[in-house]
């Protein structure tokens, strides 16, 4: 039986350890126990963010210092999900995933948060935004759910998946063996990767059929969506990541999860839902609530309950930061917290203009 | 009795006059019965936001060709208060705000929502953001209740106040006279005009104590304020404008008003209250609420419950983006609409990170 | 023979015309001769930029009032060509270029500044960024130059085009009818349109050869371009306008015109060979230069003189701002003034990261 | 005698050592002898800019490394100057000064480069921005003239100063003492602790009298000022330190430095005059200039040579990042090369609007 946690930890910047060294020190944390870090940090959460970065690199080079291993390996054997972007009231944070065999006194009845994790095998270049990216990441997370001890899609609630992007000489690799890539827009790539990560997880949950996809899917077929997915591009990886949150009769701990998706991004209905399936009444979300995944995008069509948006023409702010800062304060506004994790682009993850969330709680 | 309404149009652009004209040209709207036009323009909001100009340009000149009057004879009749920003969710919109005597069989029993205006003579620069500015808002306050029937303080529920700001050459006048202004920077003399326009108001409806207001009052102590208060300043004029709405025995139509206080930037339970008191089911919101007024401000204390924000050290995009994009989506996601007015920069109105909100609802 | 002259007029904010007024009503300039109006407005010059359309829109008003016309005829007789983005040093300005029949004493020897104007018919939604829109546009610019007396292409020194951009409702048309368009996305169709533009220019003037041209030319091949084009796309129209500025022997006036190409956004070295040609010392540029025209980007390669530049992945600043800024400055520091017109988006406009400059200067 | 030398180095980010490594381990630099190391990051160089710390701390960890000590003496030993912000042309980049005993065979004849450096004592907060802070940054700058053997103010060239500022818990201390701070906005502290260190520099060079400065002298005087003077506050430090670059007879090496003064953002005529006391011809620079060093801000009277500027009203982009896109491609226009040190916030650091400009190359 394993004992998983999460531990939410606010930051005073992007290079600010102090949190986590402390509790490292006072032996509240044993850092041999973190699988995962994920955290929101304040740079853009586009292109020139180097908050993602500097936070990971930042946290490593603690961690190394205490596991006594070189910071590269510590990349290896934990996953640093940043997030860039914490616009409106979002607050900068970070959350740990820890992970422990229980003992024997910390036997609990009945389902309790469980993390999973698994990684696909290195992707070649001509494989990223289609059919093997979407088969290798679906293998993957149902490995990660049997890490967690996870036996039913339904009790799978969030998926986050780290996924590599193209680059110009990896573009130029597979061309050399005459093979073509999926674009050649590294920028694209991105959002092939993540669109073909999140199809896999779909396809994992059974929640997208086999027949439906085809490489075309990605990125085409917005409607086509996992509701439990969150997937991000990196450029330092070039396989996937994959951590499963989910139930499981096989973990221990005080924490519960529960999802549901939002419709579009004002969806405050989704939030309560994922609260009541958990039997936690709002009033009481701020005890109780330890953290919120959500995935936030501008509505495609220009529209919010029929009413035009203005983000995807804002040449000043990109349509990521308007949609963090609006999910994000209905997400707040319903669990009274603002450290959640809000993160942009969500493509084949909940319905377009909308989002998975999940919700894990203290029982 | 009067006949108060309030029209919401969506607009395609800050130059999109369509809606109104088509309203006009079938009769819908006799624009010899505005009173006042409120709109979301999108621009930044901020200083270089031209759109609100334009907007409030577009709508004057087609209604002085509908009035056969000067453009310049419209804006002088007719109250336009353009707040730029629509962050996030929000939509560009305009309000229509018409008055015209009732029929006797429109009358009804009971309050309705009642607008009423009033102007207070031109200001002196040295008089900005200063006493009497206070108490001559105050006083076309008590006068533009007056003008709508109401009665008691109690029933005022949103005020909207446009008003002057210092320029260079308005200070260099002073000076010439041996007078010195509340400021020699034009930038904060806009929000000492705001603060003292919002205190002038908390005068007239008893929020705020004669006693305690003094010059130094007037952005000192940010706890001092009131509830129903909405100052915009503006370069267009030397003197204040007031619209009051409230409800009135004196006034008939389908509509009405109330209002409560965001405690900070995520208190939706205010916007449920304020629809409570209207008697309206949040599911039933989106087809009752005709607006929404409301004012946004990020925290000044860096936090927002107990958590860090970072909107006030955002160099890339003004805090009050940010704050308009997380309080209107807030909004939106209780009410069910996104083309509501939610408009930054809320000196002493409502608490430091909070702000006024108030409904206008059908009955 | 024609007098030819540009009026370069500062304004104070993009609805200010009152320059525009004071020149007309001491009779300095006659309304009906005006044939283009060129400008630079405070916007962003991107998606979102509205200070275009209101400048276009406040300048057209105030023509038709004293043309005695619609504002619309005013916009089909004028050609209002308004750029965003005034960044650095930039300076908001409108440029009138007046023409009317010289007066027998008004007579010179020698060639002087000619403006010559034409049009293409409206092009199908098909025909946007393709051979019609190419072709048709190199007849239009041989069209103009005769317009202008101008009778070798060696004489054309700057040719602005304003043209169309799909929108999806005529994608949809041409659809309809079973064509398809060359792209169906709107905003590339602006790049698309612009540069089908420019090599259409650069057939007129014979620096790209009738060989070289295909469909997939557009956009493809950044070398293949006209060192004398400037093209900008709008919603407002379907047709081509072209502006051409050149000498002519039956052109008079006290003007006269040159230009070179700027190869990197640095290159300060073609603004002097250009003022050079007109025999301008850089020391009296202040005086006799009237207005300097210019193209701006980012150079796609990521360099600028093989040092890495960071315009195009700031995520906060878009490439096109960064470049007017860059470029802007450096014309600025040669000329002595920074009311001069450097716009973005230069595809097949001189070479890439670079950019044609014509100098239009007293004699 | 003492062999000083610049050494540049481009970057791929902010995070990018392997440059620097690179040098180490091939032998061409002893991090031993790194003085001082000044970088142009690629954040926005104002509030939440983390490129700064994220470079030096970088930069820090990896000279701790081969130095063998913590990155703590690191950034004691050796003075870093990040500033942010790389706009239009301008190339992020590193420059490390070194300097060394130079040996008998490496004597020269007449001056050369020679760097200085000295260190005023800790500030208490409310010396900062004040008398104090003017005088200790005197005697210091006076000190690194010593150091570097420079014996005549005529020599300076260029004086770089890294000075503390006020935060809430400084401010606090100096109240709980029954001091006064020079300000209480933290923002403030830092332009009054720019400038009252610019003063300082002025002051040791004699550019400024005794008699000219009073506490209120700080920011209130623009035109007082030093032409040598570049200076920039950070937080993590209570003393100032004071880098002073300039020619002496003691020093020796291949490089020599000059510098003239900016009278505004397009005067290239300036660093015509730089290079030419340096007997640099223009079309050698891109050979000889080693880098440059020079400051830069929007006028503040609004005008650039007469006509009107946009960069203080606009709220999408901060005046800060306007003037250094427009300085540093008017400067890389002169020298030919776009890694430079352009750097923003000149209070008292040449002509308001305009600004010292320093040129290091190759004799």
């Amino acid at each position: 039986m394993l004992r998983c946690d999460l531990t939410c930890l606010s930051v005073r910047g992007p290079g600010d350890t102090a949190g986590l060294e402390a509790l490292i020190e006072r032996g509240a944390i044993d850092p041999a126990h973190i699988v995962a870090v994920m955290g929101k940090t304040e740079g853009n959460g586009c292109v020139n963010d180097f908050t993602r970065e500097y936070a990971a690199g930042a946290l490593a080079a603690l961690l190394a210092r205490h596991l006594r291993v070189e910071a590269d390996e510590v990349q290896r054997r934990i996953a640093f999900v940043m997030s860039g972007g914490t616009e409106g009231v979002l607050s900068p944070h970070i959350t740990l995933f820890t992970r422990r065999p229980a003992g024997a006194h910390e036997r609990t009845a009945g389902k309790r948060l469980a993390i999973g994790m698994a990684f696909t095998r290195d992707f070649l270049p001509e494989e990223i935004g289609r059919h093997p990216q979407i088969h290798e990441t679906a293998r993957a997370v149902r490995a990660a759910m049997a890490d967690a001890g996870i036996t039913t899609p339904g009790d799978v609630h969030f998926v986050q998946v780290k996924c590599p992007l193209l680059t110009s000489s990896r573009i130029a690799a597979a061309l050399a063996r005459g093979r073509s890539t999926a674009t050649q827009d590294t920028y694209e790539s991105m959002a092939l990767s993540r669109g073909a990560s999140a199809l896999g997880i779909g396809l994992a949950t059974g929640e997208i059929a086999e027949s439906a996809l085809c490489d075309e899917a990605v990125l085409r077929d917005a409607w086509l969506a996992s509701s439990v997915a969150s997937t991000s591009a990196g450029i330092e990886l070039l396989h996937n990541v994959v951590i499963v949150l989910g139930m499981s009769g096989t973990a221990t701990g005080p924490l519960v999860i529960a999802h549901d998706v939002m419709r579009d991004a004002i969806d405050a209905a989704a939030i309560h839902r994922a609260l009541a399936s958990l039997g936690i009444d709002p009033a009481d979300a701020g005890e109780r609530v330890v953290n919120v995944f959500a995935k936030a995008e501008a509505s495609p069509d220009g529209l919010v309950r029929g009413s035009r948006h203005t983000m995807l023409n804002d040449s000043d702010i990109h349509s990521t930061r308007h949609a963090r800062a609006a999910v994000g304060a209905v997400i707040a506004s319903v669990v009274g917290r603002t450290a959640i994790y809000v993160s942009g682009g969500a493509e084949h993850q909940g319905p377009p203009g909308g989002g998975p969330v999940a919700v894990v709680a203290r029982r």
